[in-house]
């Protein structure tokens, strides 16, 4: 099996796509990075842009995604209604296979140390590689995002950044690394205009706020819809599963007299956490993967070249 | 792209696996043949094997079956709630890759008159290979079961086999081959000793009786676990998908006061009849295989070894 980090980094960029294709095309440049999916989106004004890459390059990937993004993404004029503090504004690495975790703190170290110093961002470690506990969440890191940020970097020691200079960015902003486990991102859309109704679903379901212990969630106004979001990462699926949560959502909903009008993942999410969802719905026990025909098909002729093998004679 | 036929034959021995065992080894043993499922059930007293084995291999493989099952199954002793006339009761074959219905129907009459002749089982064609209207459907030549048709068969010329004698082979009964699109089975369990609501509830569903175009559907009485079933085949999932008749068995069952305890897929199901019940549930609309990750994952990995590719400098 060959070595694989994914990385998911979010950018301050969900309208001009052509600044996220050109995003994307710098990581690609470098050998073993393959993008996976880009997701742009109106209202957050935002994209993520999935993908792996071997451990001996992902420095290089991830420090040429930096430097596109502060050379075409200026945040002295960004709005847009997710929280951010940066043009690229957090970079998360997730060590998928033959990777430890203590490899990938290693390299998000290096990342770090190169944007900071060669691109003169400031740079925060969270998650697993934060470097106080305080910053191991990453809304701690977030928190007045970069109009905030900008004015309290150089006095207050506890927004001192763990790479890059102690003064912000203008420009290209701040930003955040962190090494943390495989996490999804799925947003709810209501039929609703009332973005006081999407805030406490979203408090209901977060853990910071008594919900469910592996979601954290916001509420937002997508105004493009002309509807509210309910916005969730869920950090452990298997214990948190997302048809608990969607299912506590529809339930507060409806209190308010609201409905679910749809809902989106956001990037990838792994088989079995689509899996869970069948098996919720439909009532059965033992939907997995190799219940799928694409799949054992596909195993079966990985699997010692069964098809093309004509030297055992019947 | 290999060429592809993928087999489902349904075996009248669900209890004594080590039968099943030894006709799947029988199956394996042809080369270029790969097991990818078998499901047994106690109740139905019946197996399903599922394989896939290229074309030109499909009657040896499909005839080492027979055999087998001929020489180990007695069908002046089988009992079980599944309509049955024989010891490999059906035998569908789904042209799966790079091999047309016409090149399938070839060999399912190949298989039909090695069987036929060779081991002496009456053999009737359906569906897609039926050699008349009547035939097309398989609960027409199933009708009555092994015990009617083994006193009719030397009689009605209605019943008269394809190929091999017009006399039952009372230890290995009769068979029908067909050649078949994919098809899901799908069964659903409710919390009920009253085989007559599995009944009304399978009427309600099946397109013979007025239910869902594209299913078909019987009641059982599952001792083994003091409940009921609603056992399914879905002929077209794509339009009529899974999760709608489960929502209605759900509403008949609500009418009788009765619940669904479960439900399981016999086999295997292809990954869009999964990502629709996703959608359909969590009101998505883009789930689909390109948003599961370990997917994109093997993709990425196959598409011109880029991981391994060390030439491009950086």
């Amino acid at each position: 099996m060959p070595r694989i980090i994914e990385c998911i980094p979010n950018f301050s960029e969900g309208r001009r796509l052509e600044i996220i294709r050109a995003i994307a095309d710098e990581i690609s440049s470098v050998v073993s990075a393959k993008i996976l999916d880009i997701h742009s989106d109106i209202d957050h004004n935002r994209s993520v842009i999935t993908y792996i890459c071997d451990p001996e390059h992902v420095v290089e990937s991830g420090f040429r995604a930096y430097r596109k993004a502060a050379e075409l993404i200026d945040m002295t004029k960004h709005e847009g209604v997710h929280p951010r503090i940066g043009a690229c504004d957090v970079f998360p690495m997730v060590p998928l296979e033959s990777v430890t975790v203590d490899e990938a703190i290693q390299l998000a170290n290096e990342l770090g140390r190169r944007v900071g110093t060669e691109l003169q961002i400031p740079v925060y470690l969270y998650e697993s590689s934060a470097k106080s506990e305080e910053r191991k969440n990453l809304a701690n890191i977030r928190r007045g995002q970069y109009e905030e940020l900008t004015k309290t970097i150089a006095y207050d020691t506890s927004k001192t950044p763990d790479f890059g200079p102690a003064q912000m960015n203008l420009k290209a902003g701040a930003t955040a690394i962190g090494v943390r486990g495989p996490l999804i991102a799925f947003n709810v859309f209501l039929d609703s205009q009332d973005k006081s109704i999407a805030k406490k679903i979203a408090n209901a379901i977060s853990e910071s706020k008594g919900g469910f212990k592996f979601v954290k969630s916001l509420g937002f106004e997508i105004k493009s819809k002309n509807q509210v979001q309910v916005s969730m990462n869920f950090t452990d699926y298997r214990k948190t599963p997302l048809h608990r949560v969607f299912e506590t959502i529809k339930s507060e909903a409806d209190r308010y007299g609201v409905n679910i009008a749809s809902s989106e993942i956001v990037g990838l999410i792994p088989f079995d956490a689509a899996a869970d969802i069948v098996n919720f719905y439909l009532r059965l026990t033992g939907f997995k993967k190799e219940k799928v025909i694409e799949e054992r098909l596909g195993e079966a002729l990985r699997s010692s070249g069964v098809l093309e093998d004509k030297s055992k004679p019947y």
